[in-house]
């Protein structure tokens, strides 16, 4: 993993080092939390910033028998560490691997294997580094030459930590700006949609009683967000649906949603559909680009789900022939404990 | 690009000089056009040769930004050459660039790179070949040693210059033989369809007012097609289709389209088991081969298609779980100018 | 095809030489005839052993144009295995070829190429060889070093080939468990669904009227297995199922698959779903293991399975979108003899 690492031609080589490691990087999608940036959080330990919310970590350390203490619990953030360096000699031939090892350098400039031989002075290194000044969120953005990144962020999200940062950032911090994900108004099969929707209706100030109010409402909290600098919006969509429906069907399945009863699988996906081309043609109208993350079977574990939430380790590639079924089936049978 | 191009092996250069390359072509399935070999078309320009109809070139040319008035308007031959020529350097790695270069090469012995500089001798050179007979219709085709040909034609196909030029035709010319592709009677969805119905009933003399009537007519024709030499039938067809139904289903089925009513997704599916099952027993009575032609998805861009028709370059692969559904999805977006 | 046959590198060589060849066989599924191990089974000759059930073998004979007779019919046991050895160099690339020529060296010792030129002093000596005591089933096992091997029994089997062979067997023989596969509990759309729930009711003891019953009398079945030395399940299955249903709902297909009335594919589907799930559950609580046997197509020539029964080379790579719908257009033409 010397620097030229993947580069396996001369031509890569001289594509990467002459032309691509140069350019500043303009992240489109990330996961960055604003209020961290916002108020240029300064990281307590390595595992904070490392093992804090990075769900493909946490994956590979449920299939190296981890306990979840450990993971997402109450251990301290040395134990977790301590753990994290028990598994990585296993994700060998893993991206995993190679990620931490080249986190550990770019970062750091530590190019010692992570093993638990090495756990302790690597965990007390990067501790003292990120104690210095350009270790805190900004600093490492600065250090990797970021220029830009939107994040990721709710209608009903206020922007207040995007509009501080725009305001108090020096001319030569990162710019960053919101990105719309509009999911929990997408996402009417789920029980919290009616409540979303109540809070998204005081948040723009529209009574909403039927689904042209929703997006009336949306509306409103789309020229927000254009005027926060967002140019783009961001849907996270199993598939694309094509099933038709009539404005009338679209006002009969939202107010069924909003009565708690229960909807048909086609129900949702009209809806669902109906929703994705409203948005489309918002964004359109502002001349926003939009992102659509496909192709994953979400939330695949009902049990770990209501104890940790989403995005925490327990999604699946989609194969929507057998996997969809398959995980149903199983999921169900671990909700029961009948799993053998 | 040498003689051994894509044979790396010592037996596969053995197995393709020694063997293969000595083969006649025998073509069960082409878009030759019958007319221009039974007439033993003349081109006027390697334009015309190359470009009028190849829309594998045209989707390269709109995927490097030129103008559909170079691809498929009014813009002269040599514009539409030299944009062409501008395009080919950019589809190094795509099978376009071999594929023109190795025409170049067997048909007008040229061997130059073809680009923005070589254009213009490329042209000139092409063109002056083309006047000499031996690089008409029926030259190009006894140039590359073909033994027999199969055309596409529909079911109302009057046959005459396959007619024509069975009777007229040297001894060493090529075989051409038509071959029975009767899309247009099986895509029961399309607003066209009872049109051709009424089309198909007037050329067999047959009067049409169920769906019995239409097979009979179409063994009418079936029966011409096998007089003149057609030993193959083909079928352009998405997936394939089993959807149950009784004969007094697709009864319905045909006197709902022929009234110009709406089909139900599984009404379509029915009826196109139906058909192929029909044409497929049929073919077997009269000893003839099916191709099925399926696994894509065509005709994505309504706005195109409108403009120019099927087969211009706008079908997708055929990834049923996603593609479909993203395509309807977008397609709808486009018809409305509301892409982002 | 030396001992380092597949072992490319020095790490394979030495994982495979020094730790994977020395370990013994433990084979949680398997389709041995547990009959032929209860009776020590002396093998007359190697067509038998080799030809007699491995329906792969039969497919490649079949795509090599062979006659039926001379693969499940009642051409000689010489004139078969004659028929496999002309066949044999044509799977050359295909691990059919491997497979034959490793069960040569493995079991008899014999490295020559098997060929037209071969085939009689091969079937020769490997008759021979059969003849001797250490050629029989538990012979043959022993000399694999198999430690335990599970064989596949359906829920009304009365085990008695395990019981007598557990009783019978010397310590160092293998060990032989059955393993549990209810598929005729679960096709309910099959014919002889009826008729399997009334031999399973005479076999458990348990009136059956009701899926309940049916379930009841699996349980007895379960235990029986259990008590036998049972340790897991097995199910073969085209896709997973997860169509809802209520105990109601279930209680009805039950009744009109009884009746003989034609269940829809949503029926059929619910049905599976729920019974996988209640034998899923069964498993859990005796603490076995379930294993699932997914993504094939089964029984696509209906003509041949009339002729020969279930596995006997006529299933296909699960390939849902296409491969399913195409295998029952193809079909039926087939039953009709209209392919052409």
């Amino acid at each position: 993993m010397d620097k030229d690492f993947l580069l396996q031609t001369e031509t890569a080589q001289k594509l990467y080092h002459e032309e691509a490691a140069g350019l500043p990087i303009i992240d489109y999608h990330c996961h960055l939390n604003p209020q961290e940036v916002a108020e240029d959080h300064k990281f307590q330990t390595i595992t904070e910033l490392w093992l804090g919310g990075d769900h493909y970590k946490w994956r590979a350390l449920r299939s190296n028998g981890v306990e979840e203490r450990f993971i997402t619990g109450d251990a301290s953030d040395w134990e977790k560490f301590e753990k994290w360096a028990e598994t990585v000699p296993y994700t060998f031939r893993n991206p995993l691997y190679h990620w931490t090892h080249l986190e550990l350098k770019t970062a750091f400039g530590i190019t010692k294997q992570l093993s638990p031989k090495t756990a302790r002075e690597i965990f007390d290194e990067c501790n003292e580094k990120l104690q210095q000044p350009e270790f805190s969120a900004r600093g490492l953005m600065k250090h990797y030459n970021v220029e830009c990144v939107c994040t990721t962020d709710d209608p009903i999200d206020d922007l207040h930590n995007h509009i501080e940062y725009a305001k108090s950032k020096a001319n030569d911090d990162p710019i960053m700006i919101p990105a719309w994900r509009p999911d929990k108004a997408m996402n009417i099969e789920k029980p919290e949609f009616s409540k979303y929707v109540e809070q998204l209706g005081e948040v723009s100030g529209v009574t909403i009683s039927k689904f042209a109010d929703m997006v009336d409402a949306l509306q409103k909290r789309h020229d927000f967000f254009a005027e926060n600098g967002c140019k783009l919006s961001d849907h996270g969509i199993e598939e694309f649906y094509d099933e038709e429906y009539t404005d009338s069907e679209i006002e009969t399945i939202f107010e069924k949603a909003m009565r708690g009863q229960t909807l048909s699988k086609l129900e949702v996906r009209q809806f669902k559909n109906c929703f994705l081309s409203v948005m489309a043609e918002m964004d359109a109208d502002s001349d926003w680009t939009q992102q659509f993350h496909y192709g994953a079977i979400r939330d695949n574990n009902t049990k770990m789900f209501n104890q940790l939430g989403p995005d925490t380790g327990f999604d699946s590639i989609g194969e929507f022939n057998t996997a969809r079924a398959m995980s149903t089936f199983l999921n169900k049978l671990n909700m029961k404990d009948k799993l053998t």
